[in-house]
């Protein structure tokens, strides 16, 4: 809760020079709290403040700014300053800080790091985007199994001040590879004098440092993780990735999902909208509009092939939104609900049968309410324009006929694009929305001239 | 990680009846990894093999499985085992439980569980649905203030085994309002024989019992935290919400979020795709499919209008999906953006202005490529059909310029909705994007043959 009292209060204390009183207030505050507050300021205030607190602190509070207002007080500063702040902070965040940083602040930096935090950072960096070592921190509690369970309490005491988490420890061998798990609940519960080889859990769950980051949130998730250890090839414990990061991880995924479904483009990282410019809101966009336009001509094309049609009966015409707009909605709900069951694990391919027959039924109701919907709009709006040649019952049927046959095969279309998607390896969410629309809006148009050329030719 | 192993090697441990050798195996996995198991056994296979297990480990598996296989296990199960396992239960799991309950099951059940865990279970009932109270669990760890850290690690100590948590602890005076809180770090690292209230944290981030539950999930995400303190009105903690809840909080309204945007009605809970009867598929969606075909028919009304137009110029009916589909696709592009920007904090009200701003010139971008597509197509591939009139180029012109317009219109139409829902105190994403798509194709239209009629008719 953003601390209505901190802003006013600070001010005053900075005012009144109370290096003392600021530190003692900050000390007590949420360092989120701080950051959210300091963020609105300058940054040559921000770094005023930081500077009157203890480089612990200052690290910690600054680790919780945007990544780009961090880049951005980082490479303001004195770079020997920034060395020491770099020192301190966590170390995911430190190895995503300096990896946006400049090329030239980042080679006048990083030679002033410490060795040990520097030979951190190198290898933090080099994991591919997206995979488990992009996200995890180095910054994990390992005992050895030998000791007892008051030696555990004690290293943990001395290993705490600078570990994302004390709560999930790991047991590791002499070649720091990962042959257990404990939690500090279960070494607190634990009779005194016993070894944690004694009551280590050994059935651990775990994942690999190049395992896409979503399914290690999805571990996180699924077993109610605060932690989850990260190993390599030999299952030496290469670093940990916590329950904030796998929220942080599912909210990236998510912007992402429905950025896709919406066919928008680009990253999907979760710069905030209004920071993203111009140019690249128009990239992201551009690709999708214009190949879905292009594409919209084949229904166009369709339309031209029937233009007689449409010459002799212009009241079809006025069908034409109905027959698009209704497939492409009916579409869009069907996809939708695959491609979500599809990310929750609810269904697999092995139930394709199952969920077309579903679909199937779903859209034998719904096409029968809007093929009654448009039989009713064509027998009492209608002008009769046209149709003198035939009766505008037959009229009617056939449009409501070609309706009902347009809600079916979108629906269907919509379920099974997403799970041919899977079967392909591809995200299933690639059948975004709007790509849908369009593909059954062409396939719309050709029931619709079909069914309604074949009623008019023989009624 | 679905434990591959487990499956077979319990098969045959229950085949040779060796009861103490699955209580090991069951007690040396992880529960999820069991429950995932036996979720595939029948009723009775699974009572069989619980009942080789201790109450604590039974109690923990169990509310590792599906809510409805719970609720069809407790139904089918003697009512006083059933009772003893509930009181083991966590207290969140085992609420969420007895309301899924027949009535006349719990009216059998509720009578043999012991009062103190009735009580529990009554107090966690009474919240209305979707705050923090439906979702909050009363297994959390208080301390008083005044007590020692060895004494306070003893009672942690003998409280542990049946809280969720103890990480966190709260600190709570004679009347049970909530004072502070302490990390079990905090704790570890504090010299001996400090008393609580000497390092207590008292700036508290905490929640209302009624607060929204995704205010409290957000609240855990921004601030990193394991648990958040559930409070009443006089500050007295009631329950906590944990990490893991916060995660499911969040993929609740993550599904809703998407359904809603794909405009699918309905309760958006977690149920799995495949147990959601036809019918209920059929509620969900028929309403909007319904309302939307029938708006779909304004649009028609439009085409109606310029019928005469249309006879006269064949070639302009081909352009008519492209019109409907670019519209409907900037329209929810930036739709989209806007609501998930709201979402999640990055912009409010205010910047209502700068969004617009930014939208047009990303609209102005796409319009003019559009608009060139458009000539280009008319002036490449038109057959010259009833344009002997007009030149080619004066419609192409007047087709270019009708895209471009419904670009331009779309794109703010699609940034505006969402503003103003939020402006409304309704949620953004009752903006849908089919029901964006609907809206856009009669604004475009009516552009498109406005724009056009007034060029052929000067041209």
């Amino acid at each position: 809760m953003k601390n209505p009292l901190l802003g006013p209060e600070l001010r005053e204390l900075l005012a009144a020079n109370d290096v003392a009183a600021v530190r003692e207030l900050c000390e007590a505050t949420h360092p989120e709290t701080v950051a959210d507050f300091l963020s609105d300021l300058k940054d040559d205030e921000i770094w005023l403040i930081l500077h009157m607190l203890g480089v612990g602190l200052r690290a910690d509070i600054f680790s919780h700014f945007e990544i780009d207002l961090q880049v951005g007080l980082a490479t303001g500063q004195n770079r020997h300053q920034m060395a020491r702040l770099l020192e301190e902070m966590p170390a995911d965040d430190r190895a995503d800080l300096v990896q946006q940083l400049d090329e030239k602040v980042r080679g006048e930096l990083l030679p002033l790091v410490a060795k040990a935090e520097r030979e951190d950072i190198r290898k933090l960096a080099q994991y591919e985007e997206e995979t488990a070592g992009s996200v995890m921190s180095s910054d994990y509690a390992v005992l050895r199994p030998e000791i007892t369970v008051e030696q555990a309490i004690e290293q943990l005491r001395i290993q705490a001040p600078e570990k994302e988490t004390i709560y999930y420890v790991y047991v590791v061998n002499e070649h720091r590879k990962l042959i257990g798990f404990v939690s500090l609940k279960d070494i607190i519960i634990a009779r005194p004098g016993r070894r944690i080889s004694d009551f280590m859990h050994t059935d651990i769950i775990k994942a690999g440092v190049n395992d896409d980051q979503e399914s290690v949130a999805n571990k996180i998730e699924k077993y109610d993780l605060i932690a989850i250890p990260i190993v390599d090839a030999n299952n030496v414990i290469v670093g940990i990735v916590t329950h904030d990061d796998a929220l942080d991880i599912i909210r990236q995924e998510q912007t992402e999902d429905i950025e896709k479904l919406m066919a928008i483009s680009g990253e999907h990282e979760i710069t905030p909208y209004l920071k993203i410019s111009v140019l690249q809101h128009f990239r992201n966009r551009c690709g999708w509009i214009v190949g879905l336009g292009i594409l919209s001509m084949i229904a166009g094309l369709v339309i031209q092939r029937y233009e007689e049609v449409l010459v002799q009966f212009a009241v079809l015409a006025t069908f034409l939104p109905m027959v698009a707009d209704t497939g492409g909605n009916t579409g869009s709900q069907s996809a939708t609900l695959v491609i979500r069951a599809l990310a929750l694990g609810e269904i697999s391919l092995r139930d394709t049968l199952r969920i077309l027959f579903k679909e199937l039924r779903v859209a034998l109701m719904l096409s029968v309410v809007m093929g009654l919907i448009a039989f009713g709009r064509l027998l009492f709006f209608a002008d009769g324009n046209g149709a003198s040649a035939v009766t505008l019952t037959t009229l009617g049927l056939a449009v409501a006929l070609a309706l009902s046959l347009q809600v079916l095969t979108s629906t269907l279309i919509g379920a099974l694009l997403p799970l041919i998607a899977q079967a392909f390896k591809l995200d299933p969410a690639v059948v975004a929305s709007p790509a849908l629309t369009t593909v059954v809006d062409i396939s719309g148009l050709m029931i619709f001239f079909a069914v309604v050329s074949r009623f008019v030719m023989t009624g």
